[in-house]
């Protein structure tokens, strides 16, 4: 038996980008190769067909009197671009140095396959896993799972379980077990700000007429203040502050300051004044633009007037904002700095709840356990930055919270060119598998 | 003999794209395509090489007691992105109902080569033209001429002229003879804003770091207020104020809102508050965002905040602006706006200074007369908000006027996808040329 290497570098072979129609037919072969590695290993495997990307679901043979644990991953991914900077190939991964180079490695490939791994091993040692264990890897987490949450409620009962256990969030740094009990949620918007039917030479109409560039620019810079603060009014209104031990338990990890400074190669750090570097990723809602265009940007110069311009906003948020409450804030924000000359389209894009659950309950405490047998030392607490909108659907449809074992590393470059994950990486996932369904068989 | 069209729907199937690195040969290709055209009429040609795309110069047998009058053209033309917005493609160029499309069609070469058919027929028919006269036809237009203004001061003895006559403004509605006694000039700047070393996930670290995106954004929008007026202090101080003459010679060319809605497609007007619109495009100096860009602008969502972010401003200038001092104003105002947590890199462009001439002299009155016998009735004296910075050129090295007698209409879409010259305007402009000429010799 090989060792569960060549099978990960064999899925990060599939381009698996949910967001790229062009993909289609690369995800569901990816799905595919999938339910074909788990029918080997005798799991009894269904491709479930939704709206968009099919979802995977594998079981070994339950039985009553075991608890059911959902180990749940996400076989697609982001977009490999900006390409020309990707020291080797997205999709054809290289291992170098100890670390194996690839879209997908860290985010969500290579934790989850490790998972895989991990049953892999024990079923072939032990013919058995310690408890009833699904497996559900889904094809569309990177653009907000639009069908999981339906494909929970109409499977509720064959997906019923205890705790559901995912690996796709950090750790604090190379070997120290890392439990992330909160995380932030998401909610997106697309503006379109469109002026003339044409593009227009700006010497001769310039003057006369708005700029949708300019105009898309003045609507992106009335999200901040100069300092960095969101000035959509009621922005803040719900954030839940941070309670005390957390703040201790974030102070124990030492300094972050440094280690961002490293990891972004940011000139300086930049957020909301008032507040620490890790609660401004963890605890506070931030208002970021991923993308702003319109006109010429290539080589030289076009002396135009776009016709139009556009920006993406990700909003992220944080316990007890509402995605939608945000997005009608936003909304009003914009429209009521809507600029003259121009027309505006707002479109909302998925949007996610942000989640915490008790790191001190026994399901908690179980998982702790298992951190600490797979990595040794103390387990680090924390919230991270990013979203995982399931865990939610988890909790209100399956009724059941969710142990965040993240395995990426701060400079896995995760949504990033060259991601990466180190080979060790993918070794303590197997043994971290083990342990946890180790510990809460008990 | 032809009647010259198939001459010009020859040269505008060359894709002499000046700013575009990648056409550098075929950019060539069309100047030696005139070098041809004009051997063919008996001419003495020759092609300039400049350290950019080369000049081409032609000359009829010149005697001194005869005027001379250079005809200035370019043969380059604008990128044709975005491509697909054509009907149909750009370097292939289609009559239909009475209009030649393709890029270049108005702007220049469909201009120029009128005037070349006006040398041919008259040269065919009568043997000598009433004139000597010096054909220049440059490469580099749409990039600002770098390299015209060496050559003129090289080449000043053989250059020299008694005035200037150049086809590439606009008409102020078809047949209506149109004389531009004034042009804006032109200022270019690039802005560069960068933050991180690499794209980063905007949940990880969004609310840790500046975005580039925002903050270029932000630049961009403190260059004006919310009624479109420029922020950067002292922009307008130098600008001369519009003549009383100059009022009522526009005023007398009626309404221009209800054209310039109809032209842009803009849902409304949109410019400097306290001025009429003909005076805003005309007379007032603008910044323009020509392009904005950064992050992740394809289809979908892709939530990360970019590394970098980039702008492309031009101003246009009016007299008595200097070209240079706009730039340290817009520079200095950039730098005073530098936002935190990012730097900036500010890259100067191409420069052109402003022109006017007096139209009731001598040489206004000839091509006056000119206009009126191609075109019938009142000639209109106006200004246009474009630039060709190498007419202040002229005037500085040669020491001669221009005379801006241009075809293009205002529904030309130079600059813009679907560019196109009327077959009429054509044939009007080689009886232009005849005239012009005829006038000028007297």
């Amino acid at each position: 038996m090989s060792n569960g290497l060549d099978d990960l570098l064999t899925i990060l072979r599939f381009p698996s980008v949910s967001t790229d129609p062009a993909r289609t037919g690369e995800v569901r072969a990816c799905a595919e190769w999938l339910v074909a590695k788990l029918r080997a290993l005798d799991l009894a495997v269904t491709l479930h067909e939704t709206a968009g990307h099919p979802v995977v679901v594998a079981k070994n043979a339950h039985r009553a009197d075991r608890k059911t644990v959902l180990i749940y991953g996400h076989y697609d991914v982001q977009p490999p671009d900006p390409m020309a900077e990707w020291n080797s190939p997205p999709f054809a991964p290289e291992i170098r140095d100890g670390r194996i180079y690839g879209r997908g490695a860290t985010d969500n490939k290579g934790q989850f396959m490790a998972h895989l791994r991990g049953l892999e091993e024990a079923l072939v040692r032990e013919g058995d896993l310690p408890v009833n264990v699904i497996v559900l890897i889904e094809g569309e987490e990177e653009i907000g799972s639009p069908h999981l949450r339906p494909f929970l409620e109409t499977n509720r009962q064959d997906l019923k379980c205890d705790v559901v256990a995912i690996s796709d969030t950090g750790m604090v740094a190379p070997g120290v077990g890392t439990f992330t009990y909160g995380i932030r949620g998401i909610a997106c918007l697309e503006v379109k700000v469109r002026g003339p039917a044409i593009d227009l030479h700006s010497g001769i109409f310039g003057g006369a007429v708005a700029n949708p560039a300019t105009m898309v620019a003045r609507l992106a810079a009335s999200l901040h203040d100069d300092d960095g603060k969101v000035t959509i009014p009621g922005f803040y209104d719900q954030v839940r502050p941070v309670q005390e031990w957390e703040r201790k338990a974030w102070e124990a990890l030492g300094d972050s300051e440094t280690e961002i400074l490293n990891l972004t190669g940011a000139p300086e750090l930049f957020g909301e004044p008032g507040f620490r570097e890790r609660e401004r990723r963890w605890a506070r809602p931030t208002a970021e633009i991923n993308g702003i265009g319109g006109g010429y940007q290539g080589e030289g110069s076009k002396t135009v007037i776009p016709r139009e311009a556009m920006m993406k906003i990700s909003f992220r948020l944080v316990p007890n904002q509402n995605a939608g409450t945000i997005l009608d804030l936003a909304e009003a924000h914009l429209l009521k700095h809507r600029p003259r000359g121009v027309t505006l389209e707002i479109i909302r894009g998925h949007t996610g709840p942000s989640y915490v659950m008790d790191p001190h309950s026994p399901l908690g405490q179980a998982a702790r356990r298992a951190l600490e047998q797979t990595f040794g030392g103390h387990v680090a607490l924390i919230r991270e930055g990013g979203s995982i909108p399931i865990v939610q659907a988890f909790k209100e449809i399956l009724g059941v919270d969710t142990l965040l074992l993240g395995l990426a590393l701060p400079d896995g470059q995760i949504h990033a060119p060259n991601e990466n994950f180190p080979v060790q990486s993918f070794h303590d996932g197997v043994r971290l598998n083990q342990n946890l369904l180790k510990e809460l068989a008990v």
